[in-house]
């Protein structure tokens, strides 16, 4: 299955089909040395801060999950942009 | 499917089931405005930027693939890390 499918495919079925702008951002870690404290967390801040400096982020629309196992953690964002976005840069 | 069915799925199959310390980077737009230039380029040197205090990252062991659609776009990084990755913060 190709990146776009798998996106098609995640994003929320309603009636509205208003088109929204829409960011989502995955990080995938595999953790070779287990026993290290993860950086995905800070990662996640950082990556919010890098976004915001293209359009605006309302954090009330920001979705956060995050799954861990042994040895592989996957960080997911999923950001609402408001309708009047503007591009900042 | 899940997200760490997906990311299982997409990695490398070989003989050698090394574990290697290895990140991969999501980030899925849904455009409302179709004519605005994408900002994913740039998005994408700051976030390895945002990573690389984090970690080592030979810029050899990225790979980046980006698809585009009308109103859709996907990018997505690769990153091997090195063996001896020591966190840096």
């Amino acid at each position: 299955m190709g990146l776009l499918d798998y996106f098609r495919s995640s994003r929320p079925k309603g009636s509205a089909s208003v088109a929204k702008e829409r960011l989502q951002i995955l990080v995938a870690h595999d953790r070779a040395a287990r026993g290290r404290p993860s950086y995905l967390p800070r990662l996640q801040q950082e990556i919010l801060e890098v976004i915001r400096k293209y359009v605006e982020v309302d954090m009330n629309a920001v979705s956060v999950k995050y799954e861990q196992e042994a040895s592989h953690e996957v960080l997911e964002l999923n950001i609402i942009l408001p309708d009047t976005a503007q591009g900042r840069a």
